[in-house]
């Protein structure tokens, strides 16, 4: 059942010893939604904990130092950012069956909760969770606004994604209107700053960029040898897939990482309007306009011959 | 004589032909504070031109497409966001000594102007000039409203920097909510895209940086061979001095580029806290809290031995 804002609101005033539950590889949003609702029952008078499958990266501390909150049994279970139970990851089993509220912006929401609080079009799950603490009438503690704008600033990319919303700044302005908010240090640590290992990986990646098409396809092939050589897995290079983006005139990234000999997984990235999702649904693969994917066999020649063919065509090359 | 902006509307409404001067090396905040005024003073009827020492870089054509303006025998010079008439490179001969009137928000503004509107607590000129666009009730268009947001995203670091108002998001807020802002292309353009050659050189400057004191200070040495070998010159390293404050744990990076055999240009730049103009001042340089300079003789080793100490000492090792 979809409920209102109102309702939410009437629900968490008459809830207790509430289990917040954030999604696995836990990001800025989750975090920021679950601490700061933690904060909000606080001032209700309610006991609450943030419960997670996964461990909160360090760089969080600054939200989770407040600790996950009260030892007790829980008598209401709440999901924050959490579209799917499986994306509960080991706590699925836990509580994926009787989640009673869960509050989130992702269109995608299966609504398995009894009850949800969707609001696709918001920013970030922290937008929501704002507006209910000024529903409720609760103090919002400088550590409160903190978790919200976290929560805002990086699920917008610091408000430059087109998912931004006007509520976003509106939002933002009260905040820093009102409350202690070190939002130019949060910035630089959610954004600016990357590990040693990190950076050295990137620069590393740009050098093996090769471009078709007069630039407007990038293409990188990491093989085994490669990734033995510059010591790291297949996993740590993800993010890595979308480095060719920032490439003035790449319309389509592509990053080939070797699985096992002669298999080759393939992230597909799109800078403007290529629909990666149908180039990458016609090779077996899928995913979304912006960011796709599928699994290729064949020598490393040949499924960038064949990559290289599907996507100029789409290019009109 | 510093005005405030009802008087500053005030000159607006009785001036015409107007020369509106944004200074060298053209950036977002200029070129947009120098175009939507343009638009404002056609609105109330005005000729204006907006003219400029260099040409204006062709990311900003989405800007300046609109065209410099009207030909016509100025009755009014008017600068935005020029701190001092240094600043207007080869125009301050023909027009630094007879500006009526400045916009600007550099607290360093020499008041060089017979006017001057200055709010230096302003994030941007733009700030400013959307607040007079407010004031004299004129239509604002889309392409003025596109302006008014690149002029506050880039100087803001997109809302990521210190000197971001509440002002600014309350402004951008309400730009969204009344004008066709393609904000998403807007900020892709200004912070994300690279050249081929700077993402290439970058990458470069990274596999030399190395670390002291447990990674609170890096250091990039630039060598002329290595510069030939890059193939780049001295001008185009100038922001790559910031690339190692990326670097998670970073405190104070340094590069040194050098100039002759055995003489340094030392770029300083600090993350945090540490003042790195002062201890340029101590090498016989300066500059800013979080940007400083200094030029060294020696060996590169020597010089190298010299600021590790120096910086070392400041950093309490």
């Amino acid at each position: 059942m979809f409920i209102n804002l109102e309702e939410t609101a009437e629900f968490l005033k008459n809830c207790d010893n509430a289990i917040i539950i954030t999604h696995q590889s836990p990001d800025g949003d989750c975090i920021g939604a679950g601490f700061a609702l933690k904060d909000i029952l606080s001032e209700l008078g309610k006991k609450s904990r943030v419960v997670c499958s996964d461990e909160f990266p360090p760089r969080y501390d600054f939200l989770t130092s407040t600790g996950a909150g009260d030892d007790f049994e829980p008598d209401t279970i709440i999901a924050v950012d959490i579209a799917d139970t499986q994306l509960m990851g080991a706590l699925e089993p836990v509580y994926g069956n009787r989640v009673q509220l869960c509050i989130d912006h992702h269109v995608s929401n299966t609504g398995y909760a009894e009850k949800t609080m969707l609001r696709a079009e918001a920013s970030a799950t922290c937008e929501i969770i704002y507006d209910l603490a000024c529903l409720l009438g609760v103090n919002i503690s400088d550590h409160c606004a903190c978790c919200i704008y976290t929560g805002i600033a990086t699920d917008t990319g610091c408000f430059k994604y087109d998912c931004t919303t006007v509520r976003a700044h509106e939002i933002t302005a009260e905040l820093m209107k009102k409350h202690k908010l070190n939002y130019a240090l949060i910035n630089r640590n959610m954004f600016d700053v990357k590990s040693k290992g990190r950076m050295k990986m990137e620069s590393a990646v740009v050098e093996l960029m090769e471009y078709h098409f007069g630039g407007k396809l990038t293409i990188i092939c990491v093989t085994k040898d490669i990734m033995e050589r510059m010591g790291v897995d297949s996993n740590e290079l993800e993010g890595c897939a979308s480095l060719p983006l920032q490439v003035e005139g790449v319309e389509v990234g592509i990053m080939l990482k070797e699985r096992e000999p002669d298999v080759f997984k393939i992230s597909m990235r799109s800078a403007n309007d290529v629909n990666v999702s149908e180039i990458c649904r016609t090779l077996g693969g899928g995913g979304h306009a912006k960011a796709a994917g599928c699994l290729l066999e064949g020598t490393i020649e040949d499924v960038k011959e064949r990559l290289i063919e599907t996507v100029g065509k789409v290019l009109g090359e």
